[in-house]
């Protein structure tokens, strides 16, 4: 049974120096690479430059990635080959189209035109006093899984902010249906810091819970071989 | 004499997951902190959590920021109570204001009514097509420091992409000038790579120039210390 995680947080370029990242350590993927690992399962972990890793190890490959394109590149033939894929990562759910001034948009004729420009500039000009970033819906990867692998396990993730256990679980079975995955953690940023975290794990009938990262990588562990 | 560095790049929340980074690593500041640290004297770091920076040292003190508003807080203080300042961080030029759906764009009477509305989600929904982000623009850090002592030595830098020569020493001496600097580090994003650093440190009427990060903070050392 091969594994296939990913973990931190993408960024997507607004110009060759600033850009929108996802914050997101890497942390939560490290744990779970690392206790496949340990059980000596092989794992492939797709991260980011900036994402904290698990110590190299024979059976662990690492493909990086910076934005939501590369993303989608390097897993697509990843997910044809794993057995399971576990998609911790923060993906960014919007990418710069165009950015302008203020003035640029209020005289636009129609303010959609302005999706059409492109910046040409490598590094995008600072005198206005205020500027505007369009940006446009990026393609949600969890959604191609199922029609690049059908038969891939996949553990998908719901991270929401200061929302009820209700909400919470409603987002994250709809989720576990559109993307026909095996199993959502969800989560609630409000109950995470530097020593908890707290998480669901869900499927259509059951819930499990944990309270730290390193109980969400067990937890998942035992989920997932429990299938084998 | 006590000397204070900055590094790495600022961060502008737009939610409680999602930032505007300035790429930066840290590592230009690293270097020259660790030069000044080898001579014995006093070094103050701010710099960012993601930022490499250099081990642990009896004469370094450590400050972790964020965005510009918690670097221009604590850098106030400390500007006015050191003799040497090297502002070799990326700041943001830009910070969020509000981020909506084009359809509100398109439908408002003016578009700069909308740079008084506020996000009141804490992370702001992913349903529409295409967003839009206003920014305003960040106080000028680099500005401020003549204000707050005027007998500080200020060291700037200026990063541009893909210009002239020419194009590069007058931004860099405009920049000299406005900002009653000592020196402007000016440098070429595209001379810069993992290996090599190329840059120009100018004052009124002398060009220094450096090749490496290694070499760049060797000639920071030599030209700072000779104005003891």
């Amino acid at each position: 049974m091969k594994i296939l995680i990913t973990s931190g947080g993408t960024t997507e370029k607004i110009d060759s120096v600033r850009g929108i990242t996802n914050h997101a350590t890497g942390s939560l993927g490290k744990h779970i690479a690392e206790i496949f690992l340990e059980k000596g399962y092989q794992v492939t972990l797709v991260t980011t430059k900036q994402a904290v890793k698990p110590n190299e190890h024979p059976l662990l490959t690492v493909h990086t990635i910076t934005n939501v394109e590369s993303l989608l590149t390097t897993l697509e033939p990843l997910v044809k080959n794993h057995d399971v894929f576990i998609h911790s990562m923060a993906v960014s759910d919007y990418t710069p189209v165009y950015m302008t001034g203020l003035s640029e948009v209020e005289s636009a004729h129609r303010v959609s035109d302005l999706l059409q420009r492109h910046n040409t500039e490598t590094k995008i000009s600072s005198k206005d006093d205020y500027q505007v970033l369009f940006l446009k819906k990026t393609p949600k990867v969890i959604s191609l899984v199922n029609t690049w692998n059908p038969d891939i396990t996949l553990i998908g993730f719901k991270l929401l902010v200061g929302v009820s256990k209700e909400e919470l679980f409603a987002i994250a079975r709809k989720s576990l249906q559109k993307n026909k995955a095996r199993y959502i953690v969800a989560n609630d940023l409000t109950e995470i810091d530097e020593n908890h975290h707290h998480a669901y794990m869900l499927d259509e009938s059951n819930v499990y819970e944990a309270d730290t990262k390193e109980s969400i990588a067990s937890l998942i562990f035992e989920r997932v071989t429990n299938h084998d």
